[in-house]
C-alpha cells in the first residue's frame, strides 16, 4: 500500500547560509512545498534588504520553483508600521527570540515589556503578520519552556488579534496553553515526537540529539504526540531541522540542533502509521499550516511513499542526520509536482 | 594564609587499567592518602585472584607507599561467607551496580530480590564489609536516583548491621534518606557540588561534564552542598573521578565520567573557603571516611595549599580534566608524607 501526501510544509526550518545553505536547502526543496525560513543568521535578517538578499541566495541554492521559502524577519521592537507595510509582501512571519537563548540569538528581546513591544506587535496584528516565538526563559533547562507560558499568556492577552506561534513546543504546559487562548498556535518537530531527555543523556550522551529546547520528560512527549497524532487544528509540523557540521556537534562544546529535513516525511509517515493515525498526517503536515497561515501560496507537490527500508546516509555534506546510517521503514518512491 | 589538610581520602575512584591506570593512578597517589578503587573493569573484579592482581598493577603504576588503594569487589549475590572470609583482609568494600546502569556494569544486579541477596549481604554484615551502591533505577534519567531510594530503604531495613554507602549522591531525596536510616552513608563528588544539568546541557552541550548519575536541579545541588559544607558525619568525599580518553568524550556517543582527581583538593578548598566552611573540609575529606570505614589504615600525608592561581593542564595523557586550561584559585604548595 502506498501513502500519498500533498504539498508538505515545514513551518520551522533553518537553512543557514553559504556552503551550508547549498547543502541543505535542496534537500528540503525536494520533498517539501514550502518552509518558514528562520532569520537567525549572523548578522540576523532584520532589514528588507537582508531579507530580499537571503531569499535570492535561497532561490539560487534551490533552483526549484516547486518550493517556496516563506521568509521571516528577526523580531525587533523598533520595527515601525511603515517599515512593516513596506516589507509585508516579502515576508510571511516575524520570529522573536529571547536574547541569547539559542544559536545566533544574541540580538533578541531581553525583557518582555509590553509597553516596549506594543507598537510593533500592534502593527503586526493590523497587518496580519504572525509572530513566531522561541519560548524559553533563561531559567533551569528543564523548566524554561514551562516558565515561558506566562509570557505567551501576556502576549496572547495583550494582542488578541496577533497570531502567536509557539515554536517547537516540548512540554505538556505548552500543549495545555494552546486551548486556553484563541490566538496561540504551535509547531512541533519530528524529534520531539520521538525522543525524551533519556535518549539524549540517559545512556551514552548523544550530541546529535541535543537541541533547544532540550527534549523533556516522557509525559511531555505524550502530550505532544496526542495533539500531533490527532492533528489538533492549532498545531502544525515544523522540523526545526538545524544543521551543524559534524565537528561542531562532536566537540567539547556541542551546538544545539538536530538535522531531520531529508527524512522527516518518511519518519513522520512511519510514526503516524504506527500509531494508527495516518489519516491525520496530511493535516499535521500541510492542511493546518495553510489554515493558520492564511496568506501563503503553496506549490502543488505529491509525495508517494511505500513501506520499504531506506538506509539514511551517514552524512549530508558535513552534517550528520538523525538516524545516520540506520534503516527507516518508509521510502519516498515518487515526487510529482 | 596557607591551608593544611591531613591525609585526604577519595572514597570513590576509578583507576581503570593498563595505560590509563599508569596515567591516572599517580595523580591520585600524589595528593591523596588513599582511595576506594572501583572494580568495574572488563571483566569486573570479582575473584580474589583478580583483586590481588589489580592491586598489584595499581602498586606498580603508583610506586608510592604513601597512598593506599582500598580494594573492592564487584558485587555478586553468589559470594559465600567462606569466600568473603578468605578475601576479607584484602578488601575494603564491595560495590553493587544495578545491571547496565553505567560504564562496565553489565554484570550487575538485575532485580533487587531480598531473598536472593540475603546470604551475601548477611555475610557482609557479619564480616563488617561495607556495601557501596550505585543507586539508580533504569527509569527516566532525572528520576533514577530518587526512585532508587526505596531500594536503599529496603536494604537498610533488611540488613540493619550492614553499612550501606549511597555512592555519588546527586539528589535531595538521597540527602533526606541519610537521616532516616542509621546504616545509610553517602559519598559526594566534587562535580555534583559544582554543577547542575544547566551546566551540562543548558548552553552548549558539555560532554566533559556528562556523568552518571547526571547532574540534577539547583535545589538538589543545594541539598548536597548543605551536608558537604557542614561535613555531616555520614557523608564523605568520593570524587568518582572517571577518566575517558578525549575521543570517547567528544564523540557521537559520549562516555559518562568527569575527571577531577588532580584538581579535586584545590577546588574543594576554594569551594569551602568561598562558603565560609573551610574548617569542615578536613572532616569531609578524611575524618568522616575514617569513622565510617572504621577498618582502614591511612598513611600520613599533609597537603599545604595557598591562594594562588593555578592553570589546569588541558590534558593528562589523553584525558581532559574538569576546568581544562582554566585558572583555579588554590595551588598545592607542599606535600609532606
Amino acid at each position: 500500500m502506498s501513502i500519498t501526501l500533498n504539498s508538505p510544509l515545514d513551518m520551522h526550518l533553518h537553512l543557514r547560509d553559504g556552503e551550508m545553505l547549498s547543502t541543505v536547502a535542496p534537500l528540503s526543496a525536494k520533498t517539501f512545498s514550502g518552509a518558514i525560513v528562520m532569520p537567525n543568521l549572523v548578522p540576523p535578517v532584520d532589514t528588507k534588504e537582508a531579507l530580499l538578499a537571503y531569499k535570492e541566495r535561497i532561490g539560487l541554492a534551490i533552483g526549484d520553483e516547486t518550493f517556496k521559502p516563506y521568509m521571516t524577519l528577526f523580531f525587533k521592537p523598533t520595527y515601525t508600521k511603515e517599515f512593516l507595510e513596506s516589507v509585508r509582501d516579502e515576508l510571511t512571519a516575524i520570529k522573536l527570540y529571547p536574547a541569547g537563548i539559542t544559536t545566533n540569538s544574541e540580538g533578541g528581546v531581553a525583557g518582555f515589556d509590553v509597553k516596549e513591544l506594543r507598537p510593533t506587535l500592534t502593527a503586526m496584528s493590523e497587518l496580519n503578520i504572525p509572530l513566531c516565538v522561541h519560548g524559553e526563559t533563561n531559567g533551569f533547562v528543564m523548566d524554561r519552556e514551562a516558565e515561558f507560558v506566562s509570557i505567551y499568556e501576556m502576549l496572547a492577552t495583550n494582542f488578541p488579534k496577533l497570531k502567536i506561534i509557539m515554536e517547537h513546543i516540548t512540554t505538556k504546559e505548552s500543549v495545555e496553553a494552546l486551548d486556553r487562548f484563541e490566538n496561540l498556535y504551535a509547531t512541533i518537530t519530528l524529534h520531539h515526537l520521538l525522543i525524551t531527555l533519556d535518549d539524549v543523556a540517559g545512556g551514552m550522551l548523544q550530541p546529535h540529539l541535543f537541541c533547544k529546547p532540550i527534549a523533556k520528560r516522557p509525559e511531555d512527549r505524550e502530550a505532544l504526540r496526542k495533539v500531533a497524532f490527532e492533528a489538533h487544528p492549532k498545531v502544525m509540523f515544523g522540523s526545526d531541522s538545524a544543521p551543524h557540521p559534524q565537528h561542531a556537534k562532536e566537540s567539547s562544546g556541542c551546538a544545539a540542533g538536530v538535522f531531520t529535513a531529508p527524512i522527516a516525511i518518511q519518519v513522520l509517515t512511519e510514526l503516524f502509521v504506527e500509531h494508527s493515525t495516518i489519516e491525520n498526517l496530511q493535516a499535521f503536515l500541510s492542511g493546518n499550516a495553510q489554515s493558520i497561515y492564511s496568506n501563503i501560496s503553496v506549490p502543488n507537490k505529491r509525495i508517494i511513499l511505500e513501506k520499504e527500508p531506506y538506509i539514511v546516509p551517514t552524512k549530508y555534506g558535513e552534517v550528520v542526520p538523525l538516524y545516520a546510517g540506520e534503516s527507516i521503514n518508509y521510502t519516498i518512491k515518487e515526487i510529482e509536482s
